[in-house]
């Protein structure tokens, strides 16, 4: 065995409670082990010195190094020491808490087997239900739709539709989602993501000078509560961006500390070197380096009050869902620790998504957020999908190392997204390719998780960085490519399967094709994608085949993909 | 590179801040790949694709497959981005969160650059400043002295020196200990730690009836009050033992829900199955399999008021140092969380200290404990000093390993034993050899950390396992061992040096004897220990030993130890 590669933590990603008297263990080893029998021995952690069960582990995921061996352990006693044990070439040897050895003295066990020491029912991640179901769609929504034709239109300083900057207003606001709630439901859409709507002087409104108030361009307080209310009557979800890493300079607290220095009740909001915060030679942390957006204080206790009491006011008054978090890696663990405490008091079925975008474990533990946007599946289906750096091979390798980065329930809330008004549109990416485009936007409904899609995906919005993938919403039908679009309904309906919603998953390249399978109890849904530039044959019946482009009986053609769907056998995960 | 060796993980105890701008970072190689040139890039995360530092990394730490390199960086900008660049053979690579590669794009780095996002205060892991230079002694208080001769004896059923059961009782109480604090201070021991006080049946007091009160055999509550003045007057601190998994079936909580099963208001203060509680049949969750001990439910927040109320009030009424927390890994991280919230904002300065025999990782990232008993010390101290499994490299390999376990803020507070009343005696596990004893005894001291010293220790008192290892302390001057006392004094009285309250620490093997260096600022203090039975010889100065046993000028004989004392160029760990 490679001993170096061998990977086991207890009470982490690699070992954690899904249930009452669940516990799902996972092993890394090296990829050259794979001949490797692979047991669990495990027991009462009081009794392991003389009673023990073994079972054998199969490997369930592989990314370039690593086999990943996966079990769920049906429990009587929640008080679980165990060891791994392996048989490779005639040979057995044991892993544990002591490294690998030839023997082990299970007598000593209790200082060093592997241990889950007990399972506290308060310690284990719930998943948010809904979320598992939800297909998520995000809206800029200045760009999104107009509504209201009788507001105060002096701001809007571009025609919809035209090439916007940093500093184009085009008028969308609340009213305009709520009148589209309909097309959105009819495109397989039940949860809304929006970028903030509170009160700022810019278009995205990431710097908020009142986080208690709509921005009056996006509307007021009713035309949200209306919002929630037809959203809600549709079985649509709505969460909200909550901007608590720095505000606008223009907020009134940090107006007053600009005006009052020192004496300011509120001059420990902030982190300033000095008496009074200098705007131009910025003596104060904030976002970035942007002097407009002074970084908020979150171990002062007013500030986390205040920002506590502001994100409960949203969900009693307005009954929002939850909540994305902007930079959310720059805030306090502290801070969120304390924000989730509260938030799930509220609502224990809020959602608290993170905008990480890097390996988030340290916040995705149960403590603090539930999901993150994740950028980590954005960056490999570009590579796939729009760069051409990944064979099939390389992307279930990619994908399967993700997956090992969180455990199973924080992998099916992830917030899946292939863009977002801070990357560059996924369909400029590929060179304007809409095959590529529907092809991954299957991946995002068949991979483990929340899809997420950036709206006027389904029109093949263009657009490079910011602001450029802001644009408008094209509202005109006769510029809409209808049979994308079309096929674009028939992809985000696959997310109603059950297999899809909470089966198990296995990524795997076929016939150099990327191939996802999902099973939940007798269902089983396989993804074929294949890039490859030529025609290739699953081993599926065409009879099973669900939806697709580019199929030619079992045959997947150049940028196509094909869903079947079959039986499957029980399995243990 | 061995790839699969590879191990950085940020946001954890490979990546972690130590002051307001200091952050340490750790990266773990094969020690197949020593022969590397390691360089750290790092800068500012918003700037890192434009402006980077590069800084060579240096083995610090080694254990029997790994290398482990650790550079403490002085930061101006608390948001890092960093990447690993390894030169070997001629060639170079790079390894960030997307594994070990041939090139690494800076532009794209936002993708998969490692990061700490930045470093809030509120999430800095501060060191309890007093535990670094405490020399801990835990007292089990029915054994170590009688002082309260007018109290009600007649629960006193075994003779003072006897050999005890788990049913003795040998009179041990709280005035006793007041009565000897002067000889503690003479032995060199600041802190102390004792097994339960409060009201129970037993003589070990870990199945607690009434946690407001101490138990009338160890006295009042003035007799604590004034063992804590005594003790805080000599510059000791005291911590006590907080049982918090579970409690006597004799609490009164209990009591009533065996009376009134369900309709009693503290039915769910435990984890029954079933309408009331069967002490025969057992129905409800317990201390392993001990009726007697049930479980408290401290999911319960009822039950966590409770016992967080109770800490306090030990605390505030008391002024007692810190807890110790009894089989804490089977309590929920949650109510631990909770605890530390409460416990700090009382005193800052107050240590949490759990009993956790693995490791503990889980619990010691800042929001949980500060320490635990390192019972894995105590494994590596048997496994080299009694049981010849380990020589010296083995041992300086173990603690090496062991040191990676946590981050360094944790390694200082470390609560470092060669036994307790949970093991045998470690004198008796050496076959009664004063030599290894003594010389272990040094480690203790040299060792990062805080030792804890089990009462007894410095007479040499025998014992198996529990109750043999909770024998009676011996008061007759007479039959001490005067030199051994004086050369065990000596050793305690090493952990005044500052070195070894702060400084870093190296450990290997020269010359087949185990290496201790430490160094702080301009000093440096090293450890030798010899157990391969033949006379060795250190590269020191004899003219620089401080103290030792069994030492020959610069020659250290046969289960013979030796300090020296010098000076040290300036680190940058």
């Amino acid at each position: 065995m490679n001993e170096r590669a061998l990977l086991h933590i207890p009470d982490s990603r690699y070992c954690f409670a899904v249930g009452e008297k669940e516990l799902v263990l996972r092993l890394r080893t090296s990829r050259e082990d794979e001949d490797a029998e692979v047991y669990l021995i495990y027991g009462c952690k009081y009794e392991f010195a003389d009673r023990r069960n073994r079972v054998k582990m199969e490997i369930c995921y592989s990314d370039r190094l690593f086999h990943y061996y996966e079990i769920k352990l049906a429990l009587q006693d929640v008080r679980v020491a165990y060891i791994f044990e392996f048989m490779k070439g005639g040979k057995t040897s044991y892993f544990s808490e002591d490294g690998l050895t030839d023997t082990y003295c299970f007598e000593e066990g209790f200082y060093h087997f592997f241990q889950m020491p007990y399972i506290n029912q308060n310690d284990v991640f719930p998943v948010v239900g809904w979320m598992q179901e939800a297909v998520f769609y995000q809206i800029f929504v200045d760009r999104f739709c107009l509504g209201n034709q009788e507001k105060d239109k002096s701001y809007i300083n571009m025609e919809w539709g035209g090439i916007p900057t940093p500093k184009s207003f085009a008028g969308g606001d609340l009213r305009g989602i709520t009148e589209k709630l309909d097309y959105l439901c009819g495109l397989g859409i039940n949860a809304l993501y929006l970028t903030p709507i509170f009160s700022s002087i810019s278009n995205h409104k990431y710097d908020i000078k009142d986080y208690r108030k709509i921005d009056r361009q996006f509307g007021d307080e009713e035309d949200l509560r209306e919002l929630v209310r037809q959203a809600h009557k549709r079985g649509v979800r709505l969460i909200l961006d909550a901007v608590f890493n720095h505000c606008s300079m223009d907020l009134p607290q940090f107006s007053d500390v600009r005006e009052r220095g020192r004496a300011s009740a509120y001059y420990d909001w902030f982190l300033i070197q000095g008496d009074y915060p200098d705007t131009e030679n910025v003596n104060y942390e904030c976002f970035a380096s942007c002097a407009y957006m002074p970084k908020l204080n979150t171990a002062n206790e007013d500030v986390q009050d205040f920002l506590i009491e502001t994100a409960l006011y949203w969900m009693r008054e307005f009954e929002i869902d939850g909540w994305r978090l902007d930079v959310s890696d720059e805030v306090s663990h502290e801070f969120w620790r304390k924000f989730r405490r509260a938030v799930k008091a509220e609502n224990q079925e809020a959602v608290i998504i993170g905008e990480n975008w890097h390996d988030a474990y340290p916040y995705l533990r149960g403590d603090q957020y539930d999901s993150i946007m994740n950028y980590a599946f954005t960056k490999a289906c570009l590579d796939y999908f729009a760069r051409g750096r990944f064979r099939a091979e390389d992307m279930a390798e990619k994908l399967n190392g993700n997956l090992m980065r969180n455990m199973t329930q924080v992998n099916r809330m992830m917030l899946n997204l292939l863009d977002s008004h801070d990357t560059h549109r996924f369909f400029t990416e590929t060179g304007g390719n809409k095959d590529k485009l529907l092809a991954a936007t299957a991946l995002e409904m068949v991979y483990m998780g929340t899809p997420c899609i950036y709206y006027g995906t389904e029109q093949c919005l263009e657009g490079g960085y910011d602001p450029d993938s802001r644009r408008c919403f094209s509202w005109e039908e006769d510029t809409w490519d209808k049979d994308f679009l079309e096929r674009f309904r028939t992809v985000l309906r696959l997310k109603k399967e059950r297999s899809l919603q909470q089966g198990e998953i296995r990524i795997s390249a076929k016939n150099e094709m990327l191939c996802v399978e999902r099973k939940y109890e007798g269902e089983k849904l396989t993804l074929y994608i294949n890039l490859t530039g030529e025609e290739r044959e699953t081993e599926e019946r065409s009879a099973d085949m669900v939806t697709g482009n580019h199929v030619n009986g079992k045959r997947i053609g150049k940028n196509g993909f094909a869903v079947f769907k079959g039986q499957a056998e029980r399995s243990r995960i």
